[in-house]
């Protein structure tokens, strides 16, 4: 059997599992650039999208997922950012108003993928998107840990 | 007549002074403490203080003093820092919401000092208080400028 | 021909013609971790590793590449990035020195993409890697211009 | 006696004082704007430079007292700053090297207040001054501490 063949049935195969796998919600969080986020090009500094994402990420920690990241820090946890990758689309500049829109891409046994996207509220085009690659860490040891079970409900909405 | 007199009609004079002069409107802008403004003591970073006191300056320049800061740059005119006081009464924390009250406290040919209150919106507490001195710049030389009438105008209220 | 030869066959003209390319210089700025940058974790913030990367490339276009930013600024021209990528390897801490490496790994006609390692300068471990695509624009306009013989030149070594 | 000559004698006292006082040494850090350290106007943004300070006390807490913030916070203490002031002479812009001078101004029972200057390094100008008045504090609590004996000690030179 050809290679062509036999990707293509493991092409099909795995667009199968995928809409078997579980569709994770998507949240959205509005957000304002501050002054200082702006840089010497006028427009928002590219390291504070990252930023946007981390402050939709905590509201809808505790608006949508039902647990603050001061609970996590209080049972000894927190997430860190393992990777991160961002494309930029459209500026956004002074006084403009975001949506963050975020959901679960993954989710491992030590960590969660989270997709973004930053759309400009104006005209609803977007500004930015990419992933976060969080993992799941111990506070005291700063060592990755499995992700405990009432938490993994609460991210598989 | 002795010094202690001389200086105690100087100080009923100058409140008398004081009354009569104009007050200046105080305005309100509420703020969300964001998780990149925290530091490794668990609070809000000590200059982040000035920067939601700037993010506020800027919104109540649109829509209370009708003069947004990107109508101040299209016209080649800035507002530079010439001093900045800030006291500490109590942090804000991950998550917090604050009410950022500022008002005119001098309005001189070529700057204006606005005195700021940061209040914690939970209790209505006092976070910190302070003021910025601001001088107005030309763009293009840096150098100070006075202010034009009818910006007068506009901060007089 | 079965496809998976002629996979092979291109994939074997890739490395070929991989290794014809010019190879571009690596260089090397020392940067030490500000407080400032530290956040509720203890160590350096996620977004911060970027901004890291931006100084090194300010420091070494002005002492490796011969053109300043300011140049490039009063040229009328400024870098915007279209894309950037992080993976954590080590965090660093309050009053870390780092050595951040970066080469460029792709010079296009609107663009440059550009890779980076962060090194721990105590014991040389790794602390963050990945990369930036720049491109290149009219500062005016904002839009992608086609680099300039003279700037190609410049980052050819 | 009258009020005036009752005051000049309390102010010559004063100063007699004064200089019978302990005077505390001034210690200097070389640091360098970053450019995520420029704002829209084109220089250092405003609220940076506390920042600069803070990373330079931090840098002389370590070489110069003999005490570095680490071992602050593992002896489960921390200094909050309880009210900062600056005044800005001359901007600083992008690629500019600085000196932080900083000195004791004065040792409390429960803070000390520090007086800083910020010099351009280019030509020896004054960019900004002024002080940090800090409190010690019990990390756990956020609650003011006397200093401990041997820390007055460190900070008395």
């Amino acid at each position: 059997m050809p290679a062509g063949m036999i990707e293509s049935i493991c092409s099909n195969f795995y667009l199968l599992i995928f809409k078997l796998m579980p569709a994770y919600s998507t949240f959205e969080t509005e957000l304002q650039v501050r002054p200082d986020d702006i840089d010497m090009n006028g427009h928002v500094h590219n390291s504070k999208y990252l930023d946007y994402v981390l402050a939709a990420r905590f509201e809808q920690m505790e608006r949508c997922y039902k647990m603050s990241m001061a609970e996590f820090l209080e049972r000894g946890l927190s997430w860190y950012v393992r990777a991160a990758f961002i494309q930029h689309k459209i500026p956004l500049h002074m006084g403009d108003q975001m949506l963050v829109r975020t959901h679960v891409a993954e989710l491992r046994s030590r960590g969660v993928k989270v997709e973004y996207k930053i759309i400009r509220q104006v005209d609803g085009k977007l500004s930015a998107k990419g992933y976060f690659d969080y993992v799941m860490v111990d506070r005291e040891t700063g060592r990755p840990r499995v992700i405990e079970p009432d938490i993994v409900e609460k991210y598989s909405i």
